[in-house]
């Protein structure tokens, strides 16, 4: 049984929740590729302390402009954030000069589900 | 402020959850480092499937014999069960024949909190 969700808006390359707590059974090989490929895109130091600079971000979202500060030049920056978005755990939006990333709290929500098997559905 | 928590039988090299979810600032870069260890052991498709097998076993142990059913040979087992407890997620013990592994419930509790940012301390 799945209870991946069908998000309109994502992209194809997309990954979304897909799947049981780790500690329900083993998971199949479809669903492994899928969940792995969320924890991949938080493997790397520095793009995890990029998320966590726009998950923490006051407002809500942030910038490139923002978040500047982890020692690494603005391309690397945006490379890494294109990252994050590929893999689903952010969203993005261009107004003016910035692309302004957030968290999809969805997405946060049911890895941490994943893991502890609590939460919402 | 650290609230990593010291294990005494943890081998020098393995990870303990260490950090602030994510939500609530920036990690530095030892924590982003320390964190990145954890999401990278389950970042390989194979190594999270047989994670989620030690972690849902009835018993709450397995041995390599158990998960055997993942499509990788024995010795490829054994090399991901090694990856899983270097990075601090699986713990083991020796009896007999076999190498029985289980899931740290506190290291899967502490990443959950890391990315919902709620669940006991």
């Amino acid at each position: 049984m799945s209870n991946r969700r069908t998000l309109p808006e994502l992209e194809p390359d997309v990954v979304v929740p897909c799947c049981p707590p780790l500690t329900e059974r083993t998971l199949t090989a479809a669903e492994a590729e899928r969940t792995a490929a969320m924890f991949k895109a938080l493997s790397d130091p520095v793009r995890l302390r990029l998320f966590s600079a726009v998950a923490s971000a006051p407002s809500g979202e942030a910038c490139v402009c923002d978040i500047s500060d982890v020692g690494v030049s603005g391309p690397t920056v945006s490379h890494h954030l294109k990252k994050l978005k590929e893999a689903g755990l952010l969203a993005s939006e261009r107004r003016g000069t910035w692309v302004y990333y957030r968290v999809e709290p969805s997405v946060l929500a049911g890895m941490g589900r994943l893991l502890t098997g609590a939460g919402p559905a």
